[in-house]
């Protein structure tokens, strides 16, 4: 079954509620947003929460402290004109990519910044709360709009980070030889991929589709302008790709076949040296994998993760197959057709991530959400183990470079008749 | 008018003709492509044909042997059992990519080497043209559509490299600071782009629209499935962006302007410090441009060269349009509503270069000819001041990283109703 | 007034001490010399304690653990065959460089290890300490000779490690722009240099002078073996080279000057964009630096500090000194003509880091102390205000590479006649 | 027997020789060494002439060029007012790092440059060739000092770049597969090398030992002052290491050993892959190594050739003995102790090149020759088989990195007692 988009945090949020019923349901949201994000880093010390293992990861404490800053600088700022910044050094540490919202420091030496400490950022994100909530209970009604609508950009923003957060601390852990958990009572989630058949393909709706959000409730502007796709005849996996299958890919020394592989990813997997998806390690013998309940064998009936497109693309073409096109995954869990869909793991497209057909990016600092970044990175659909109750969508478009390794990513099949 | 397919090498060969006025085509067409890649090195002294400039460029005297081996290997060895190999050592030097064609030399070491020379390699493509001249003569009738086949890849092949032979050869001597000429006569090609109105837009045809090859005459694989696409309402210039144009973009502070940019354009303009097109440079307060007859003063009507993906989408956001994907490029050239489509520059589309539904790569070493680099390029449609006459198609996909700027790149635009 | 050696650590420690005097006196230096780590370690939260701003610099939490590893490995396994490791994931983690001593974690990873944690971290000092001091008590006595002479190298090992603990808290600090303080209540100490005669150069003892070590205390393997070297007729300054000099050296253009540089230091301000010494950075016009105090004006009669040798060279140079060799900065400071020769800052010497004549390191892990360092680096001579007290000698032989900027580094000039 | 300076070049040049025997002298001497670099160049085309394997080597068309430049800037323009440069565009590209006679092409990028071509090379020599000779036959008496002195230096400069042609030259064959010959009739010169005892150490003279030039003939400024050193009681071998004997320490593991290496050196050992000197090569089992004939196999009596410093060091420890310091291989030479000592291979000391005492650079561009070049790098004494007749002297210093392979250097052991 389907998600419906933004229910955990916009509920069904009528457009004929009064402006107090809506003022209850935001704050609502907000406190439930922001007590998730605490809760996460909750498994964490502050030590824990400053690492950062590389340059596409952030720290914990970072994260806390930037979807704070999105509130301040976009929602509190605008709309409070007394507002007291907490600090006027935040805005240039925790802003992350806006180039128009001020100068900003150097992503990679986010990991640097043991001052602010982790109490400070409490504290920070304790100020913030108070104004943001302060304003949700007082916005005068012809702004309101506008305000929750940046408000609810806010919360699936920090919803995103929500997921980051946990991607990286496992990449850090993933670096430090005792093998630490994150919470060593953590359990994949059990979907229904596993041992059943493994060629389950489905017939793809075919024809002409509609593609992209309807813009009836929460989106992000890349799901944008619903449009028509022609989707061709073929046929989409109900189940995501197992362990299983990834080990005799491995063993069937799919890593060192260079014909199975794009150019660019056979000289990732020799610059690299993959042999195995990320975090894989072996273990007298055994495969185990870093989860974050630690490092842990790996289980066969379970989804493979941590493994890059390049990596995907190598498998389906190993296996014969393809990876769908995002329209195909798009209109195939619309139509209720696959399993797992979300809440294991994204899924690799094999579309890259670009504009549609007569996109054009929000003007300002929020322009810079998705648009830019519309070069070079594949589509990811569905959602993983990792992202917040109530924050996936059928229309979702998540991207990555096709190197990345350190998200939850999976990938199911398709084939062409 | 749109190019027919492959005309001035396989000419109108129809399926009906005798095998000894097939023998007789292609051996004219072999001796054409053949005399176009001397012709082309005639402009240059030995020294000249040794030059690498930088990686993803190569040396004329490399193109000349490769080009070569690609026969030698793919034709003559398989066809000729007695055939006496000119130098054993010469596979192992001029093989490029062909992973399945054994070892080869490292790429960014092609400019060391001096020996075998000019004169020698000379004498390999002698040997080896006697070689492919005696099969098409000889080659027995059940082997030759299999024969000739191969044989016009390889001509298809050595077009290309005629065309990276001149812009490899502008790169080397744009980083000479002589400014030397390849040939000081040369004249840019006069197309209809110029002195008429910039806003010239027509509709493109909407709707269900064939992509791809028919398969009638030659084409690349990626060109293949043909197979059917839905193009939205939109319209595209009739000519593409002049010098003129561009030196606004400029002067509106373009190139400082970060929301203008992709992040990865931006990250690359910050990098490699850009600001005008590759090979512009500034003498005495007027912009010049290296061009393969020398430093010449920037021509505001001709159409704007070496420019990359990033650059070319900056523009048309600055401009308020888009890029053309390359399908609505396709059917607007198919339907003969562009000027300057070949023969001037390949534009750039917002397109990534992809497989097509279905898509499958040749078996064997040939299949690595386009298939493995689907990923992280861009492509290009038309045809460039390069390309040599016949080797332009409707369908043909060129591609390139988006930070490309060596070849003869520039974009024509689009607009969403 | 020359140090005597080892003096804070080892006190007056005659030959003819009785084994239990011996043990007193080595359990209060033990003491002594771990307070002070904790000490220093004392004014950083957690967080602080766990950053690594660059390859070269380590986390005070992994110099805390690392000085550990050192009486582990080298002391306790050696000599208590009971001992029960506290962990057998450390060694791994805190060997430094260490190849005999077995395998190690990569040096430029230190800041990722978040866990063990800083009470961890103390937990295992404690675990060592009461295995140390059980063997200080215990040791028997035909094994003690050879026990306090290992005890003596963990002892100075670690003062070590209590100065590089400041130098890479301040770098990190250093790299965060809220300029965060060790302790806001640090001084600079008060030296003898400052508003006095600027050239006030003495005569240095020339002819046939005994270099070295004389072996009557403690010292390292490279300051041996004690021999003699012949010292050529000139003077050195009296004082070291101030912030008020290096303001006319600044002013002077010395920084844009090539003529004023070696090859290699002209190299290092073009690629890292030096303007002045490390740390220096203009506040509304005015150069402050960092210190462990936070940001300050820049003290023009305090000497410089953190300055390369290649940068200690071009100063000399401007002046038309020269820097002079280790042997006749030791001499100098032997016959107690020189003032703040320690305690201030260390001085750069002309002299590259070499072995003496007949060097031999010692067998073992330990031969890898600082024998295998002796190639690229130039020596220091003195000591600096963040040395330990007692630390310093004479004769010791300090050594980093020329382009070092993080380091307590300063300069004092010579001239020849 | 020791050489005299500069013998082949001045000649025995008389104080009390007239200005027309010193003109006639001088245009003999120009003349000898601007045929000797044409010799050198003639066994290679004008392709290999171009190619540049590394940043630290250049092409031979450059060395050719520069060398003239060097006469043409600082000889012909300072002494011929109405000279007309042969193209203004030369100076740019063949000052090699002369930061105060302008600037120049970036290293790297020698290779690049195809045009000029090899003949206007030719011709621009020959240029400048006709007005050396026309100031030699010409320059007033009183300003002939100043002159000849420069001539002088440029023709030693010329020299060093005649040995750097065929190092730079090899280093290119090297890299290119079929192991191309400079000469195929190349013989290794015949030392006294060889088939004798291995271990003859004679004792080096001790004491207070005069060390540099004594100014009567020609040197460089840094064999300057003339110094009083304090030679340590030791020896020195007679001969140098040889194959034999390296192969050795290959097969003992030498170069998998790592308490033998210096730290710098191990990390070169496991970054570059070293596993035998320089150029070897296993062919069938057998190790051959790349020389000026091609390739050939090692031959176990010759001396080692293409080690660098830290290969030397690591030999040294693993014989159990000590490079010699620089002093000490002087005062060996000059004592006629040594075999060997010129015409096979550079021999690297323990000594860091560094300044003499009280040594001071020239004023001008020229003082940019040697002295800039002080840090980093360590001493080879001796000369080598490419080494120019006549250009090697007992105080010659020649100097490069502790990690170079591609000169011709070797090493000779010295013990301690």
């Amino acid at each position: 079954m389907a998600p419906t988009a933004m229910s955990s945090v916009s509920g069904a949020l009528s457009r004929h509620q009064t402006i107090e019923e809506r003022r209850r349901h935001w704050l609502a949201a907000f406190r439930t947003v922001r007590a998730e994000t605490e809760r996460r880093a909750s498994f964490l010390s502050a030590e824990d929460q400053i690492v950062q293992s590389m340059a596409d990861a952030s720290p914990t404490k970072w994260h806390r402290a930037h979807v704070t800053w999105f509130y301040e600088t976009f929602l509190v700022r605008e709309h409070e004109k007394s507002y007291v910044p907490f600090d006027e050094r935040f805005p240039f540490l925790f802003n992350s990519y806006y180039v128009a919202a001020g100068p900003r420091h150097a992503r990679p030496q986010r990991g640097l910044i043991t001052r602010p400490n982790s109490e400070e950022v409490m504290r920070y994100r304790a100020h913030v709360d108070a104004a943001v909530e302060r304003l949700i209970e007082n916005v005068p009604e012809d702004m309101a709009p506008r305000f929750f609508e940046i408000l609810e950009i806010g919360l699936n923003h920090e919803q995103q980070h929500q997921e980051l957060l946990l991607t990286d601390i496992l990449h850090a852990f993933a670096q430090n030889p005792t093998n630490p958990s994150y919470d060593s009572n953590w359990q994949m989630p059990r979907g229904v991929t596993g041992p059943r058949e493994v060629n389950d393909f489905v017939d793809v709706p075919s024809g002409i589709q509609p593609i992209g959000h309807d813009n009836a409730g929460f989106c992000y502007d890349n799901e944008l302008p619903r449009h028509e796709a022609l989707i061709p005849r073929m046929r989409i996996a109900r189940h995501l790709v197992t362990n299983a299958q990834w080990l005799a890919f491995i063993e069937t020394d799919g890593y060192r076949t260079p014909s199975l592989w794009l150019s660019d990813g056979w000289a990732a997997v020799q610059t690299d040296g993959w042999e195995a998806p990320g975090y894989w390690r072996q273990v007298d013998g055994t495969w185990h994998v870093m989860t974050l309940g630690g490092l842990r064998p790996v289980d066969p009936a379970s989804p493979v993760l941590h493994v890059s497109y390049y990596e995907a693309d190598a498998f389906a073409r190993f296996a014969g197959k393809h990876l769908p096109s995002e329209q195909e995954w798009e209109v195939s869990a619309r139509a209720g057709l696959i399993a797992d869909g979300f809440g294991m793991a994204w899924q690799w497209t094999r579309s890259a991530y670009l504009s549609y057909p007569g996109y054009r990016a929000a003007e300002g600092a929020l322009g810079e959400y998705n648009g830019k970044f519309m070069s070079g990175q594949m589509v990811l659909r569905g959602s993983s183990l990792a992202t917040p109750d109530g924050h996936e969508r059928l229309t979702y478009r998540n991207f990555f470079y096709p190197s990345a390794r350190w998200q939850f990513s999976s990938l199911r099949l398709a084939e062409f008749p």
